[in-house]
């Protein structure tokens, strides 16, 4: 029996800001990365959303980030090793206290943003992110990009490592991410992106964009919902997946 | 055998500021009201006091506020039921992370400043503070005034409520302080400030503003460390009670 | 020939979130309280408002607020007169420097949320929000509650004061606001709104709650743009005053 | 008649932090950088430090700065040419106003830390803040390193740059700064900094790092006061110059 885990980024509205439909992603995925105040997220909307998730049987992660709200994280910052892992270890502990509010816990961590994208190659920062979730607890596994430098430290200290697939998003021929700067580097048909992942975990390959199909593990694959269309998408996604018999279901 | 408990606020700096000497208070308190971000305490600090206390066995108390740092947590904020809730829970995980990546925990809880102040009367956001501690742990103990609001309220939620005395604050016939509008408010003279709270902790009363002895039950004293002085009083106190044979010990 | 003022809150987004429809807005009022940063508007979202404001020949005004993007400002914060003083005086500024890079100027001052109703009758936040003002530019006007302290402060400080009238809330029969916590305090239908607007323009009445009739002045009518069905009203209001043959223009 | 600008950073607290001693340095300095807000300074710190600043006749630039008030704008922050616009207009424009109630001015620019020296190289980011000061006053000189790319793009918007020298900072033979990261970056003793700066201003020259001597320019020199040794090499560099018949006066 082929499974595979939906997650996507939820509780990033900030006090009377709201960003993307929680409840409707809420319908779709298996795992939802909350976001834990730095780059999004009062307290009350975190509480709001792990409750929702918790009644739901999603699960949480910790989407931990630069300290950046005016620019909700999607900045890269120059941060220090000592702060960052304060930094990240102080963005999990809080959340993982609303979690527990809400009868369930923190059961991944996936950095976010300008955070996620440096530590594919910034090894001082993908290290401080792994000592970080490690120190917390080294049972908490992390949802990154295969191949990152991020996964090579996290492993390096013995954190469970899960790779995740983009459902929206083309890839090139040595399995990378094609640029957001190229043209071509996003899908927008939503039949054409969930056809698209139904291959990927049924077959383990993906088809580049130079029209080369390279193979692909899928532990989990990452979809948005941060407007109409992209709720659209992910759903287009699930249905296909639930319609040909695969089973969406937390990673383990 | 006697015993008190010595309390006082620590890792209130921010960033690049610091505030009061934590290395000398450390040697000094058997509990350490530590910050949680929201008034003071950068992440990164917070972990260094963390770790600082745990090498010299002090206790950790996490020291909730507002969401105030321009303020420093001093100015009331009329804070709804929902968010004061969520902010207290996201306030104590935050740091039980940083306590536990120390090797030690929050073990209780003690408001700040006009969050403090606001809940000694203020029945909405006593009950706020209360439900938020008892949500995330009902085994962790309230720091804070005797006959307050907030007491009561933590009494009714099955909470475990630690009076504390003020080593440096008058207090009027009824067993309340002094505002610190009054003259007279706040006493400053080591010697005094000592032989007084070994009045409390060994009589079990003070002297109150207009002469008169009241009754004062006394779990733990109150120092402070935010300047020379401050260090200086909190050393006498010390000094007075080790000399006459206090056991200074975490309150249990 | 009668004319009035049309005046909402924009530029209330903070980053990547957005509230309510600027562009859609400044096509129906002729002032816009555009936010300072302190309870929303990033620097790069308030230059974008100033500039569409300049481009429709609408006027901007300061609206000032306690700071507190958590919370938007609707919070009471207990700030002292030093403080607030400076904190007004710093958002006129700054809001000041991106109207003149549009090519226009911030030419009169709207406090925002809970400093707006703080001011109403709390003494010590008026006259500082008025001394701010003063300081900045006497010759700034302010808007504001009819019969408030504010508005006494700001007289005996040489402001202009310029009464506004709310669109969709209900008086009282002594010309005061129904409280929001009260059923009825606020109206819904567009029409009914749009012809109880005309007749406070036109003949300087409004019903009150209880049915009797009141005086009001009206210098400026305030329209809310942060929901569709707002939007919907104030263009409903907008489109009522103009085929009746009022002018739309701002206060003078 | 020779003289020189001495300037200096003040104003840097928040709240009820403070760093360095702001009275002291006003005795000392003809030129005060004053924070902004961004990486420090609250608005009631500012409108002291511009008032008393006003009171002795110093100068007041606009140190603008990233947004980081966690990292006291010491972080290299990768932010959108127009939100760097935005953001450096919105800081000089509120210091303005504080400037203004104390009856005087902003009459120059000096960007801090991580944006400074980000912008000695980073041609993005050094055209955004050039821009942004010319939109706001383009009769505003800005202050900083001979050679940078913020002086070319400066200058190619028509502003005046003023170059200035490090009192304590050690020089390679090319004119640069050696790195903070080397040893001998920076100099400690005060009466050979004073020398130094004494013969930088007289002869225009500086022994570089290798024993070199190589040309200056210095319209202004850099002293420091965020610590007690600081502020003793702040004063033994204005009593040399003072004392050999330099003339202390603002950068004309």
């Amino acid at each position: 029996m082929t499974s595979v885990d939906l997650n996507a980024d939820l509780g990033e509205g900030f006090g009377v800001w709201t960003l993307g439909d929680d409840d409707a992603m809420l319908e779709i995925v298996t795992s939802a990365n909350v976001a834990c105040g730095f780059h999004a997220g009062d307290p009350a909307t975190l509480a709001t959303v792990c409750k929702a998730a918790a009644a739901r049987g999603v699960r949480i992660g910790a989407q931990v980030s630069y300290r950046d709200l005016a620019g909700f994280g999607r900045r890269f910052m120059d941060v220090s090793t000592e702060d960052l892992i304060a930094d990240v270890m102080y963005q999990i502990g809080a959340l993982s206290a609303l979690a527990a509010a809400a009868g369930t816990s923190v059961s991944y961590v996936k950095p976010h943003g300008a955070l996620y994208n440096s530590i594919v190659t910034n090894r001082q920062q993908a290290y401080a992110v792994a000592e970080a979730v490690q120190t917390v607890d080294p049972a908490l596994p992390v949802l990154g990009l295969a191949g990152s430098v991020f996964f090579t430290a996290a492993e390096e200290l013995g954190l469970t490592t899960v790779p995740e697939a983009f459902a929206d998003r083309s890839y090139r021929p040595d399995g990378q991410l094609v640029s957001r700067r190229e043209r071509n580097a996003v899908l927008h048909d939503p039949d054409e992106i969930a056809e698209r992942v139904l291959t990927m975990v049924r077959k383990g390959r993906v088809a580049a964009v130079d029209g080369s199909t390279i193979p692909i593990t899928v532990k989990s694959v990452c979809v948005h919902g941060d407007s109409p269309g992209a709720v659209q998408i992910a759903t287009a996604v699930r249905e296909r997946l639930v319609s040909d018999g695969v089973t969406l279901t937390p990673f383990s």
